[in-house]
């Protein structure tokens, strides 16, 4: 949508709102709809192309409408989720349909996808262990519960552990940034010698550091051996696995037990919307669930209907689904596709450019939209580069180290990045360059 | 702002964000100001009056355009919070100013509010205890910590200790459905005899099945002597708490270590914006800080600036002050508080209709929007006049349970509700009541 049709359709929008709150009186105050009422009403798949907004504005009168607030807002997003996990070539099982067992929900970031697994994993292996061992207390049981991550997973990860108030331990990675079997093997056979109890592992495809992969294809099977969760955390790569020539880095999703990423990343829907899938519901419900009276509804033990307030931390809950079924309407799979093509093949761009340049390094793979570079030389000389770029205010870089190293990441991801701005901002870091590199200390 | 100035403004507005996305590259890219900049640029209270919606708006392009989307996000929050604060009265301890050691933060429901304070408490409570008791281990702190909360309280308040792997047990309430100091006291003492450790209580200002208020002026001094963190909910009430007459209900507040309420649910601002204050910043950072090199910023470690993400469980975060500022700007103290009376006035009117008919009674004490009531007579009875209600769908009534019996609850909560609406419900009930009355079972 170019700004002059966004000018039109956003007035235009300003009046359906002033016009619902008109005639707000004129609307019933409780739907007639029955559960499940939304999914035959949209089709099961996203668009290939990208459809007119004249139909897409329509079908908020006939479809939401009539499910009002609630259950539109439920029905909505689980079906978004169940087309969006259908783009990333999802298997089967994390998938809701009609009768299934798993399923998707929006949480607002990563952070809270990670912590509500890890929740939900404790709360499982309390249980499995309770069963079979019945004279150890619940805090005998968590006191050796022991989770896992890598050393380069975000520090939301690590955050989650002291929440729920476990172990947590680090998995050191290969040169390439990532957890491989024979390092995290090693570590749950010491543990479970030492009488600790493994139960979690948060994998992560796409590090924040260096956009790393961990070995998930080798690190589920031995997860599911060890009844270890594993939860995989994609929250900046995840959108690029629409496109078929990257979900082979989404391989080993089926060995894990839930699944996370940020579409508001990079999959061009606003800030907050995160995407997790479980592939057992009952596992995340069962850990928090709560019925007062006063949040009793008539559907509730139909197994009809979701209860997304079990699936997460807030009660209250925004209608985000709607974003995420106009964006993907309005672009069709296809024009996905293409936005995240072209952010790596500007990626690709600007690696070259680095390589090209004999002062300069590449840090780590470039498989996606990040770029880690470095000045030849010391860190000092790279915080000395960084520095110089943020007071000039015309790019803006955040900083990361690998394996002791200060390094720049250059990330591909405005909407409207062209090549031109990838020249542009190369020219402006080597031009910085030069300068920091005339003065006489250096 | 009545429908037609909507209209008008929210075309406005519509080609303000056309206008900035098309010129954002004549925008730099990183802010130019100093860590406080925008305190000193706009009034440090809330208007009494509403204001133009032209001087609002141009305050956008002056006062947030300059400190971008950071640190213009968070330093709005802070001042916006401490407004809010001071408009409820709040002690100066809560309130942040330039120097204060607690102040305000916006989560985005009253259920992460509760968790992040029981956190929070948890963490003082574990150091604390093993300052003097260096031989026991933190998972034996842990399992022996107690936390307590009323009987009405909030199903989000077991949940938050389900979470944080800590006992909670419930304070048995009064006639009136509030916690009193006698009852409470009783309960810490037995479990202190027992060997546990009294670490919490969340105390509830407007309790959800009847806006009920626990006697925070008795508990929080007994909470202050125990070493218990007192965290008082007040998500409903709250709002309330503005006006004068009903600031006294907020009495006890100065015992409090942390206290959140909805402006969300009455105060005019969208979901989500659930403001939460706390005397001692420094208790919640403690718990959870993190500090990843891709995290780290030039101000950190100055004391003038305020990383909310370590005050809440997400890492990102949206722009919710801006609501807020604009709210309060457009009705001014003296609307908002016009508001509420209203609101309340409209309750005791529906709380005379009730009582006038003999055939109804009313279920708790009357305090600002919410009126419990039934009829005389069973449970059963009452299940079925509720029935009936709903499938009409002409107003939308959620029961609660109150000491065994089943009671209905009619909430004065829409924007623009008068008179004329709480008649015509009153008659739309006994309408029912008499169909259903008629019956040959009744």
């Amino acid at each position: 949508m170019d700004a002059e049709e966004f000018r039109r359709r956003g007035k235009e929008m300003v009046d359906l709102v002033a016009d619902y709150l008109e005639n707000i009186e004129d609307r019933p105050v409780y739907p007639d709809v029955e559960p499940g009422y939304l999914r035959s009403l949209i089709p099961t798949e996203a668009p290939q192309d990208p459809e007119n907004y004249e139909d897409i504005i329509k079908d908020v009168e006939r479809v939401i409408m009539p499910g009002a607030a609630s259950p539109a807002c439920t029905e909505l997003e689980t079906v978004m989720l169940d087309w969006l996990g259908k783009m990333l070539q999802l298997p089967e099982c994390f998938l809701a349909g009609t009768h299934g067992q798993g399923g998707g929900v929006i949480q607002g970031t990563a952070s809270e996808a990670t912590l509500m697994s890890l929740l939900a994993a404790r709360c499982k292996a309390v249980r499995r262990i309770q069963a079979t061992n019945s004279d150890m207390s619940e805090m005998e049981i968590l006191s050796k519960l022991v989770a896992y991550t890598s050393d380069q997973a975000h520090s939301s990860v690590e955050r989650a552990a002291l929440i729920g108030g476990v172990k947590m331990k680090k998995v050191p990675t290969d040169e390439h940034y990532a957890v491989r079997k024979d390092m995290f093997m090693k570590m749950v056979e010491e543990d479970k010698a030492d009488g600790l109890l493994p139960f979690y592992f948060c994998a992560t495809l796409g590090t924040t550091p260096s956009c790393a992969f961990d070995k998930t294809e080798e690190l589920g099977p031995l997860c599911n051996e060890e009844n270890m969760w594993m939860h995989i955390d994609a929250a900046y790569a995840g959108s690029a696995f629409i496109c078929p020539e990257f979900r082979p880095l989404l391989n080993g999703v089926e060995f894990a037990d839930s699944f996370n990423f940020n579409p508001h990343k990079w999959l061009l829907i606003n800030f907050d919307c995160s995407a997790m899938w479980v592939k057992k519901r009952a596992d995340l419900i069962g850990a928090f669930k709560m019925d007062p009276l006063y949040l009793k509804h008539e559907n509730q033990e139909s197994g009809l209907v979701t209860d997304y307030r079990h699936w997460q931390i807030p009660l209250g809950r925004r209608f985000r689904s709607l974003k995420m079924w106009f964006v993907f309407r309005m672009y069709g799979l296809n024009g996905l596709q293409a936005y995240i093509r072209k952010h790596v093949v500007l990626a690709k761009e600007f690696e070259s450019l680095v390589r090209a340049d004999k002062r300069f390094e590449i840090c780590a793979d470039v498989v996606l939209g990040l770029v880690c570079f470095r000045l030849k030389g010391s860190n000092e000389l790279n915080q000395n580069l960084l520095k110089r770029i943020t007071q000039c205010r015309e790019i803006h870089l955040v900083p990361c180290q690998l394996s002791g190293r200060f390094v720049l990441r250059f990330a591909i991801c405005a909407r409207k990045i062209e090549s031109h701005h990838v020249q542009k901002a190369w020219q402006h870091i080597t031009q910085l360059t030069f300068e920091l590199l005339q003065e006489p200390e250096h």
